[in-house]
């Protein structure tokens, strides 16, 4: 069930972002009353994800849209794969492919991308987890994507998890007092991240208590020595330029998440497209 | 100059996403009044897009921040420039990064991968241009940002720009009756273009009278033959799974101009970052 | 089918605008599951446009409401005739009528008026268009009277078309620079107009590759000429305060297009009304 | 003072409908950092309405905008008169120019004739009014206009005033009955209006205590008649398709106030235009 | 029926509010196919208010949701009374559980509150009536639940009701010349009230032809004095610090209307429970 | 600093809600350049909060209102404080002056009623925390308003933080279940909640690993027993009914934390007057 609270704001700004004055070329060569069917279907392997989404975009043009699902959410399917059935008013369909596709393919895209990353997991005990770089006003359908995919999600904003940073330190006059404002002031519901680069860094925010321990840029050796050290009494985060190639090396330091921008940041949208019967 | 009646909306949205309820970790740790200055800068080679609209991320939460450029948008620069210095209060600027930083990159990220088009496309007649394929709430940016990148615009939504498909011309009874209707319908400021896969379409919508005839995922000699035939009378475009790849290709067949969704469905986003002081 | 992510903000605005706290008057003296039928019936003759827009408006507010119709937008219709038979709950009906009226009345005077001068522009080549002189916020419904009433639309907005005057002429360096400039930057699907008050700069605009060269408050004689010169090498449009009055003197000049701000910056409210019974 | 609370929603919208993806023309002729001034001139004789808002559309695009008035609002002016001159960046003048026109010609329009209907209206104790006929969302504006006119206004919405029409008469019973409701539910600081045809509901609605009584539709001599016998105990309100031709005959049956619908739904827009210089 | 056009805005930000990224504990431990069924029960005595806007949460979140409803807005009830039972989709209920009993507690508290009062004045001619001193957007809610408590309501906003105080006093040079001005200036539909504090006060506003005249934190011997003087030429409002306690002595004075910002100001909200099956 | 992108917009919501059509008083008796001064003052003891956001009021209507504070956010002031002085346009004043002090006076009733909590807290090891059962559209404000007052928050929405209550622990299949699930699959940054009745079931909680174990509506006795039993395995949470009269007793049961929905559903607003000069 979709939070149609959340997801038609971002939907109806679409459309209306796509056809500010209506659709012209629809509406100059198609009947009004024409009805049509067409197919969903994958164009390349993936993972598909937003099948929810693309629907609503339907239904919010006109609700007598009849949809049948062959496949759902987070399933992998192959080139060639029907992924559903649409059919109804031929305008209404016209006008909505274009925003559906492209909600459609954004969330594919990551969902395809992020499997890919937990299938080189398998076997590890690391997770892959997204971060807040995801595109402005898409954020809960980008993570939605993430889990679709297999993944799970950092924290979803600023208001909404702790991670102390290197300004967040200097301005507190260390990992120690930084540790200890944040505790303090935020909700007793929200674990406390800080982001470190050295083992010293490690050492302190492990003794001021933090909840996990972000591993920055580190090397996978000093990941590795990190880990150890910590050895289960911090949740530990590998962080930065992490990418298929270097993923498994990063696992195999032992660290629980390894979280990646680019999952969201920079997007391959999966080929998918509609064809008319 | 900014249209702030089509940015602002965008950029309060991204910060009500980033932050529903503030920034815990700032406000806990950081003080009121702290200042603080950073730099901006590019990690990798790109060509930089989008700087007003960082820039106005920050002003929204405080217009006292101050902001010192060294690069304009469309300047390809190389890793390791400074972009620019911010200075002010330092929680503003910490509540902001992530966001502007979101909106910069994408753009960054979109007008690199055109100019790379661009560049290639160098001594052809062939111009690179964009689609209707971009991140939904965005494409006012991401248009921007091909712009930025050397690149031209197709149409920005339906409302704008008629694109005869195989749907509009069955639906219509063929390609000359499409062409006919739209005419008579839309207004007369708009081109109109059709969808081709064939020759014998080809001819079918110069004679209807098409200003711009897309040549749909043809074969590069096909597309040549097709330009000789139309031969100036319209403007032709090819489309279809165009890449870097295979671009140059495309343009050695004489089409005036060359569409790619890839430029916005499937952005890499640009390696920058805030460096605080 | 109307486009609801278009009109739905519309309507709801104007619901609010007009009972941001409740009808206090029937919500005091209708008791809440009374129902009522009620004609629409037009006072004089009239062509209607806006029924589908009208109807919404009591559907938004109570989707129980039925609504028969004995007319189509467009329809030229006499005093006296039923337009449509509406049934429901008696408070709804009466809360929404006079914004439904609103609208409708305003759109189907905008379509009668078109209608006056497409009838006198029968036998000519000439075809009446709209301008951006609409009522703020209204764009849309505004043009969609406009094209009930037989009329055309030109440009829908600032970013759909070109329309070079007489101030970008003069940053650009004149006619010929200023279309090259445009040419190179907008979207090739957009036409480039030129606003022209002398033959002079007729002929420059059409040198310069104009695709409609406005004459912009020309006498009909100097009109005439400029038709004659440019021989269909480019579109013509008459602009400037025409009215019913002058417009078959400006259509024998031979001209393709005329535009007229009156029709949607004058309306005359046609007077139809809603009868209880 | 305007509120900004209320007026900036209005003109951003207004913006965004005439330029959603940026002034296309603007962008590509016209260089970044000209500056251009401009002169606003009345092409007719009017009563100007609506500057501060015409202002305030500049401003919101560009804050550097300077304006410098000659003219109030509610002046009297003649044609040929300057009302301002701009000064400012070209392209934020361009951009605005036509919002901030369509806003100030309707203002400008209903005022004029709101004057004239209050210059006939001169010497008799009659007050002209508005109606809730006013264009969708732009009512505030619509209704300031009226005042500026010399008008004043009835009410502003269902929310704040009673009227008690034919419809409201029937469920609750009769006249006698619906004032007794209306009275006992709304809040005490509205007064309570009913709709009369004839002398026989005038005389229940006085005796029921209506504080506003509405002869809707009576002839002159009927108007006469119901005035005299209700003697002040109820202000009266002339109603039904008053024009500039039966305004004095209607005065002159004592009334108190003379509503009109046309004000606000049959609106000539004001000739005014900005000369560039 | 509620006025979707109204309410659905207020409910829809309520729900974004209380789940910006969805509800992640329902979303991962209760299965999306999951129904249940929960019965709505009053926790202490209490006049019940706000159930068509409870029931519109759970149906804005899915419109399969099913409610039977036992009690009517308005009606007075017993600790443990089941006010409705609802059954559906499991997930949809506890999303939408905390902002819908957010809603009703708050109404049914206002109700509540005001029917004590009620109470306390059956038996003599005074009406109590709310103020402006709602919670911020939800005004039209608290003025709902006043009525739903049988009170009245005061004026809606400062568009709907003319109240002269001090400062429009002095600004006006006196009550004489605030009266006169304002008479001029607002629609005739609208009552004009002046606060008072003194005999001399009373004495001219009557005499300037207020309508309403408000006793501000007067003693009741003084109230008392005011009303016989005024002896019903115009309405009289006892206002200032009106309590449970002291509002039958004030009654007594024989004033129309008694306003108290506490009934929505100072809300303690219903005790209410939604407990499943 | 106040976050403008959150707060601005429910200011402007208020000041539409309280003028859709502007203040009829105020511009009616009020001259338009009239400028007044007025103070700030607290009419019984409290602890101010919210300042700020009352500031924000009257700059968005007037960015040249000046105001000097005395007072910060979070102080405990006397009767008859002056807590600050503002001055300006007397129009912009009397316009804003509701809106703001209804947020200001809501905002330091809840800082005032959290203190007092604070107050009796000190001492213990307890802290007090807030809950959801917020204003509607408030939420953010009213948690601010907590923290003001020396309280602390509890998650802000069902996005930031896992409740699992009896619901989600019979969808589960058992506690155990139920947070293996929630670990599984929510943010890695936030902890993991259970709610529970008996003994038995905290004890199920801590050993399925629950971060924070909330004993709900337990008698002090048995929370107790809870406490010495969890021993510092999870983080305590008392609730059910705290109020005034029986924290002391429930904070001396050694819990961690307190949480009290009555901070924000049940507010008393604190009695604070703008006095004008």
């Amino acid at each position: 069930m979709l939070d149609y609270s959340l997801v038609d704001d971002i939907i109806l700004r679409a459309l209306k972002e796509d056809m500010p004055m209506g659709d012209i070329t629809t509406e100059s060569t198609v009947p009004e009353d024409e009805t049509s069917s067409a197919r969903l279907i994958a164009k390349e392997d993936m993972v598909v994800a937003g099948l929810e989404v693309f629907c609503r975009v339907f239904i919010l043009l006109d609700q007598n849209i009849y949809i049948e699902r062959y496949v759902n959410d987070g399933d992998k399917v192959k080139t060639g794969t029907v992924i559903l059935k649409i059919s109804g008013n031929s305008r209404a369909i016209l006008k909505a492919e274009r925003t559906a596709l492209n909600l459609l393919q954004r969330m594919s895209g990551i969902a395809t991308a992020t499997r890919k990353f937990v299938d080189i997991l398998e076997g590890t005990k690391a997770k892959i987890v997204d971060t807040r770089k995801t595109a402005p006003g898409l954020r809960y359908l980008d993570k939605m994507a993430v889990r679709m995919g297999g993944g799970a999600n950092h924290r979803f904003s600023l208001s909404d998890g702790v991670l102390i940073k290197d300004n967040h330190i200097k301005a507190s006059g260390g990992i120690t007092a930084a540790v200890k404002r944040a505790r303090e002031r935020v909700p007793h519901t929200v674990k406390i991240e800080v982001e470190t680069e050295t083992m010293e860094q490690v050492k302190e925010a492990l003794a001021a208590g933090a909840d996990i321990i972000m591993l920055d840029n580190m090397k996978p050796e000093d990941m590795k020595e990190a880990v150890a050290y910590i050895n289960g009494r911090a949740l530990t985060e590998a962080s930065g330029n992490i990418t298929a190639d270097n993923l498994a090396i990063v696992a195999k330091t032992g660290v629980d998440l390894i979280s990646s921008g680019s999952l969201t940041h920079s997007v391959k949208a999966a080929d998918i497209s509609l064809k008319f019967e």
